[in-house]
């Protein structure tokens, strides 16, 4: 017992805005790259010699760097995630974790908590093409090129020739576009808002699949998704909303897949005690504070909404951090 | 290494977030008197059963609660330090370290470091009157009520009959009130701004002392001290200011001191490698973000003020957590 731990937690906060703020002037990448003192630091960020002192004497205090004499060093943590010339930087994640839409839904928690959902203003993120999913899908777009491949591995895409999937919430693109690279036969139609969709486009071309590239602008909820579709994906997407609404959203699934399609849901599944592990502890107070309805599941919750929308069968699979969850249309 | 290292500092912002409402809402003196489960939680603290049930889960993650079935159960942590039944409880310092103007000015940390000091307006919380400190002295009076004895009793004050305490920046006022409470001879000066002398006034009442307890409303800069005091405390407030400005209030309350009179500092005091104890490592952060000058110091840089003012001798005595400079004007 200690109240160390207390204002430890009262003062959290600073860390994420520390790190986010050291993200924002690049200052990782250049201590790596030898601008690892308070003069060069401040010449080569743009900043202060007195910020950039005060923000690196911090993060050395919180284990991110380590200081030998004037010099700043990254410490292992930094040096593998947080230098962008890393090939697993996972830098730009911190803005959708704490970008500005974020900090306003938990600064309003507590009006939150107390009504049950978000309190931002038309439904939160919710809200038609709100602006967030086109940051969103630039910041996770790491996550996304890390899972990408071992979800397309895990549905065995490759060996499956002529294929037609639809990638709902597409945002960065990058698991539709998997399923393209490890199956040439692969046509994909990526459903978004227009701003989101511009950043999987992107990605498509960069892949070399944006010939195979579909798009639909819009809501999954009104547009027409089209039909005979082998495989629809669902990634990061169920957790936006409350139980009716998905299973509202996997009938209309359901009708486009072909007979024996698989629906593929990519999430954070929670165990049956509904306790996060402390990794993906903070996505159900984020979708409170930021949606209407949004939740995180469990297994059971899942598999009775893909069996309430018609779906014969379910297999649940881990691939960590998070869970797939593959439901078969019957054949 | 590890990932979870860097998305734990991406998403600690959610820690604070959840505390402060669980704070908010009084939910864990609520969950110590019996209302353990969602519903009663929801009913006791006038909350959605969803925005509990989320909250309470994601406190239970993070360790502040423990969950048997349904019920809900203060972790030691929280016991001691969240229910306000507790003698030592320290619920409301979040609103100091978490506030609306924290977080305000933690949210442009990146254009305060690029500026190298706060971009709020008006010099940030140093504007005159800023509703910041009234706030603040409500926050943080647990603090003084465990650490003013304390001090009290370091500086020997109640072997030394009659005295006059002219109390800068009084805040919450009890430090002064310890010394008026450890002497009944010693009058008490407050000096600090009119809201903040109301909590002050209420708390001299409270323990007795108000018949010996003055006040002066204003800016320590241009109102006059008074003369002839034998001690003057600064508790936690040179570092709101940069060290020009500390040599000039210095100079001022050297010359508001009779000779062998002594000025208190009571704040962190860094080490001399600048590095911050975890405990203290948000703080220069904090004054970067809300001050436009203010700073954390070392004991040779306050030993230098002193003495640049005036002071002919300085102590520095431990605190914990904080630290103590005594400065003696010469007989």
């Amino acid at each position: 017992m200690s109240l160390e731990t207390i204002l430890d937690l009262f003062t959290a906060h600073y860390r994420t805005a520390a790190v986010k703020t050291a993200i924002e002037l690049d200052m990782f990448t250049a201590i790596a790259t030898g601008a690892n003192n308070v003069p060069d630091l401040a010449a080569r960020c743009g900043a202060a010699e007195r910020g950039v002192r005060v923000l690196c004497d911090y993060l050395t205090s919180i284990g991110l760097l380590t200081k030998e004499g004037e010099r700043y060093i990254l410490g292992p943590d930094a040096a593998a995630f947080l230098d962008t010339r890393s090939p697993v930087c996972f830098a730009s994640m911190v803005s959708a974790m704490a970008g500005d839409t974020v900090l306003e839904g938990l600064r309003r928690l507590t009006p939150a908590v107390r009504a049950g959902g978000t309190v931002l203003p038309a439904g939160g993120v919710l809200a038609p093409d709100h602006p967030y999913w086109a940051e969103f899908a630039r910041a996770v777009a790491p996550a996304g090129r890390f899972m990408g491949p071992l979800l397309a591995t895990l549905l065995d895409v490759s060996g499956r020739g002529r294929m037609r999937c639809l990638d709902i919430a597409a945002g960065h693109g990058l698991y539709g576009i998997a399923v393209a690279a490890q199956n040439p036969q692969a046509e994909i139609v990526a459903l978004d808002w227009p701003g989101v969709l511009t950043v999987a486009r992107q990605h498509a071309e960069a892949a070399g699949v944006g010939d195979r590239y579909h798009t639909i602008a819009g809501s999954v909820f009104t547009e027409d998704l089209g039909e005979e579709y082998d495989l629809v994906l669902l990634t990061n997407f169920l957790p936006d909303f409350d139980a009716t609404t998905c299973e509202r959203l996997l009938a209309r699934v359901y009708g486009a897949l072909v007979p024996g399609g698989r629906a593929v849901a990519l999430q954070y599944v929670l165990d049956d005690d509904r306790i996060s592990k402390p990794v993906a502890a903070y996505l159900s107070l984020a979708l409170l504070a930021t949606t209407p309805g949004g939740d995180t599941y469990t297994f059971g919750d899942l598999d009775r909404m893909f069996r309430t929308a018609g779906f014969s069968q379910t297999e649940l699979h881990e691939l960590p951090p998070e869970r797939v969850v593959i439901a078969h249309r019957s054949s």
